[in-house]
């Protein structure tokens, strides 16, 4: 296995004590629940906003907390999620007077365990309301949902909820806007490569050397079609169809654009994609408003890539404006 | 070859149409030299800050211009240095009456095309200074290198210099800025798997299924050993020692401690390297000022990491805290 890991099952607190070293200012870590927190929550006024999943995405959600964007964040172990006990141990510590949201992609397991821990917590007189992300465009139902996946889109309602949350927006505001940026928001991905999991110590499903998967899960569960290579802009022609016509964006739209690495797949190679998508786009007369390059939820070391689409509106355009402090940085 | 790519040919130049697509704003793009440049540069009063070399080290350097970092990046194709009329015209073009600094990673044909340029553009009456970067302790001389390598530490340069000649700094303080940042700054890097070019199409070097190299280049030259995979702890340690020792780093020292992904390696394995690194520095009396965990040079998809130390003080503190904006974000 050519990955940097001691012993496996210490992979992901060993990240999470990494994380907490280099923002000793800003971020608390609580090792028993594997709890990434702003060291300034709970606020009274202020929502608390919660992601939790399995791990293997960052920097997806353990990276992102910070002013702007999540208050905390409740992994589980690689691609596992979280304890019941850790959502509720969670909520707890960031009971705020204005209530918890929990944000949730949409796979069976992460659904079950923020179910039961908001049953705990509102047993204790907690006020929480849970959001579900489900962007992916790939299948409907798969091995891990029922219903679509959540992706990377999930970035998009984070952020446009963070942002709202700093502005002072109540629990039912956040739902309403978390609900609209989830409405307009759609992707789609495709693996290169399979990931390895420190714990199997070997790759998670097998990909001929010609072959991609179209429609890839961020588990590296199947998608649409296992079918051989192309070159980047054909690839990028299909993701964008698929995603485009789901929803669909139309002439006259104006879209936020994010070409989304899956974790061993350079940035050159995403810029080379965003070009062609960007180009396309203006063909099918969509202005690109924002444009996102870079990794924002992974799969481990997976070769690949994801396009999503947010349609925008001066509402969310506002609030993906706004700033934000996270553990991730440019400099 | 498992990339997203098109002709092999065009790698580079639609990558960087890619970045100007997505920041109509604030770049430009000038196809005939690879240019890359900020859309209000050159400016009277501040002096131009150009770095150039070979592609594939993405973000450096081409998507690191804008304000508070360079003015300009001149790159070649993947792994080659860019041709000296390319250097000539981007002088040209960002010809301040301030002067123009020319920023280059010690590497042989890197120095020969930018030495070149220089020539081109004085004998034109412009202004030029050459500053090289040397920071990695690996090896003194090496495969395309007279001396120690420039690589990820480079980082520091610019954003010192770039912070400093937004200040208003004059050519030869900058000089000055970037040669401290460099005196101060050591990196070490090692490679679990190879990197494939677009146009080699097939990886540039064999590594045993449990071999690293330990103190490989940024083009993947080899460093000093070829040795068996170890736990990521103790790969820490060895290159903490090598950097630590070589200037030397001593108690009491307060530095900026960055871990820098090589292009296939996930961030929650940087941030795994992190952990120790710092608690090893703290073992030895030596303070974490400022830290950063992400890809800043790289060498296409090659799984791997490197080690920079900066040792600081007030005044690099200051410069290096400054705000910058560039095409790279986190959101």
């Amino acid at each position: 296995m050519k990955k940097f890991v001691n012993d496996p099952k210490q992979f992901v607190p060993e990240m999470l004590e990494g994380i907490a070293l280099a923002n000793p200012d800003t971020l608390t870590y609580v090792p028993e629940y594997n709890l990434i927190m702003r060291s300034d929550a709970p606020r009274d006024g202020k929502v608390s906003i919660v992601q939790g999943s399995g791990s293997g995405h960052e920097p997806a959600h353990v990276m992102i907390v910070g002013k702007g964007m999540l208050d905390a964040a409740c992994p589980g172990d690689v691609f596992a999620a979280p304890p019941m006990d850790y959502v509720y141990e969670t909520t707890k510590r960031l009971a705020s007077p204005a209530g918890v949201l929990l944000l949730v992609n949409n796979y069976t397991g992460d659904r079950m365990a923020f179910d039961m821990g908001r049953e705990m917590a509102e047993a204790d007189g907690i006020r929480v309301e849970i959001l579900t992300v489900d962007d992916d465009v790939a299948v409907k139902d798969s091995l891990y949902t029922i219903g679509r996946r959540g992706v990377a889109g999930n970035f998009f309602v984070i952020k446009a909820v963070g942002a709202a949350s700093e502005r002072g927006a109540d629990l039912d505001e956040l739902v309403r806007i978390g609900k609209k940026v989830n409405d307009v928001t759609r992707t789609m991905g495709v693996a290169l490569t399979a990931c390895t999991p420190p714990a199997k110590g070997s790759p998670l499903f097998e990909l001929g050397a010609d072959e991609m998967e179209f429609g890839v899960g961020i588990h590296g569960e199947p998608g649409r079609e296992r079918r051989p290579m192309t070159n980047a802009d054909a690839i990028v022609d299909e993701l964008l169809e698929a995603v485009a016509s789901d929803l669909p964006y139309a002439s006259g739209d104006r879209v936020a654009l994010m070409i989304n690495g899956l974790g061993g797949t350079p940035i050159s190679e995403l810029y080379l994609l965003y070009r062609r998508a960007h180009q396309q786009l203006a063909a099918r007369g969509i202005t690109v408003g924002r444009s996102y390059v870079n990794e924002y939820c992974t799969s481990l070391d997976m070769a690949g890539a994801s396009l999503t689409l947010v349609r925008l509106d001066d509402e969310l355009d506002g609030l993906l404006a706004e700033p934000a402090e996270v553990a991730i940085r440019v400099f």
